[in-house]
């Protein structure tokens, strides 16, 4: 079993990404910014009526562990496709980042999960999610020793939404932290946090989680607040068991926070020149900070090197990056 | 049976676009910048050593209507595809984009087209084409009706690859004139050009062709000489029968000349920031192009809209315009 730096747990999905006009948006009630869970069928509507569609691999998790990768790590995934045209390039660009994936794909039932997201003038995304395969990951999927090699487990919260993967998720903790590893969980989404907050503030609660990633709207779901100071304190004022614990805010173009028990450090954010697509800029801040920590960086380093990875992965369409992230990180002089 | 402003005939072809570094070209003897033709299993290969891929629709000519659509004409294509995932992919970029693309779908043989698409850091694309379902192309898909409705029909050089397509191109091009209609011919390729030459100078020379478009190296493949003007004194010294006959020659970053019987005009190219992925960059010259004449323009500032084009789809990856080209030719004084 070869070691692994990250390992990352979650829903494998194939972006099809188009430009739209915000009067879509409107005109299908579709709150801007926001990931929405559809049927098959709406799936199927929302395809027709959309522009044409650029493929790129995706999933939240995933994307951050391609960046891990890109970054140096020895990173792997565990996640669900289905043995589809989709499912199978999904596999392949898995692997030719050089991320382990290992995981089985159904050769049966619902076709590899697709994520709609429609890019507004703006850059900002709406994502349109059909889970498909995704619901078929479950305990069986998570293998111990793979987990156990991992010095960090990363965990999307987005795993709450299909029915078994909440599943597999308490299981990975469990071994992670048996074996002294460290656990990480994003929030995911303002809505999903809706959805889970309860079981989001119990894992967090309970010891399980190390190193927390939200962006700002996301910890203001968690606590139930709309002021951006409530939510932080909140958090600072959690009785964690972990005193280890870190939270990693991000806050768009105003940077990031780092948050302990005992500080709150601030970092701006890296320039970009244009805003092309936001889709992975949490899923790409979260590798490069995951990446610092690995490589003995200090926080506030961790945040420079996430917010460079999420600069690069908005300037173009899709949320892999597309350039060499430990380049850009040498030439920034960060790494 | 709606008017239709352009048709183009072409192969239809989805492209998997990868980054690349220049050593992998060398590692398997591909010159860059070529279209290469390939068999399924050296796709195969190819895809598996390539790295991660971004899924476009792609095809030349097919390339070249959606540019059309994009600046508001009322375009047609006819290509063949397989009714797999790329297949109906395809067919809903087309339609989402406006073009008419009413050609049946294979029930059976091979896949839908791929090309591999190469593209290392200076921005050059080398292709890898595996033509699939495109071998399915024939006289039974050239609708007279819709042929004989289109003002222009265009047509690639590539149509000479797969082994039936030539007959639908020649159907074409006897419908078009036919009806009084215009012919336009793009050489594609000049390793195609190559392969092609004596046919390609019969359709001229034979006044099949109105309309003619090539870069600068086709042009010197098609006269088989070194010298720029070695080839386009002999572009102009054809005894073609066509008085109304021009050409549209392409020169990358020193812009495109336009050629008639009697003058020749030279453009400047458009500029651009970055040149991010030069695939398609010929097919919107034309798409610019031929949107121009159909416009009333003169040469000159159809020339100029084509550079637009060009400077737009170079500029991101993929061979299919991302931003709405009408608005840009507004916004840069050309409509």
């Amino acid at each position: 079993m070869p070691q692994l730096d990250l390992l990352a747990l979650g829903n494998a999905i194939v972006d099809v990404i188009a430009h739209t006009e915000d009067d879509f948006l409107v005109s299908r009630k579709l709150q801007k910014g926001s990931m929405n869970l559809i049927d098959e069928a709406t799936a199927l509507d929302i395809y027709e009526a959309m522009g044409p569609a650029t493929i790129i691999s995706g999933g939240s998790a995933a994307n951050t562990v391609v960046g891990a990768a890109s970054l140096g790590l020895r990173a792997g995934f565990i996640g669900k496709v289905r043995n589809d045209e989709a499912g199978d390039h999904y596999r392949h660009d898995m692997r030719a980042t050089g991320v382990a994936f290992d995981s089985t794909s159904a050769e049966d039932g619902p076709a590899t999960a697709r994520s709609f997201i429609l890019v507004t003038p703006d850059g900002e995304r709406t994502m349109n999610t059909y889970l498909g395969a995704c619901q078929g990951l479950g305990t069986a999927d998570v293998d111990a020793e793979v987990v156990r090699s991992a010095k960090i487990v990363y965990l999307e919260g987005y795993l709450w939404d299909p029915p078994a993967a909440k599943d597999a998720f308490r299981k990975a903790v469990e071994i992670a932290h048996g074996a002294g590893n460290l656990v990480s969980l994003t929030l995911s989404d303002s809505f999903c946090v809706d959805r889970f907050r309860d079981e989001f503030l119990d894992l967090m609660r309970g010891g399980h989680i190390d190193i927390l990633f939200a962006n700002i709207h996301e910890l203001k779901a968690l606590y139930q607040t709309a002021d951006e100071n409530a939510a932080l304190d909140a958090l600072r004022n959690e009785k964690l068991p972990h005193e280890h614990f870190l939270a990693a805010i991000t806050r768009s173009e105003e940077g990031a926070m780092v948050v302990t028990r005992g500080s709150t450090q601030t970092v701006k954010a890296h320039p970009v020149e244009r805003v092309v697509d936001t889709t992975g800029a949490g899923d790409l801040f979260a590798a490069g900070f995951l990446s610092g920590l690995v490589k003995g960086l200090d926080h506030a380093t961790c945040a420079r090197l996430g917010g460079m990875a999420a600069s690069e992965v908005i300037s173009h369409l899709g949320a892999r990056p597309q350039a060499d992230l430990a380049d850009m990180a040498r030439q920034n002089g960060i790494l």
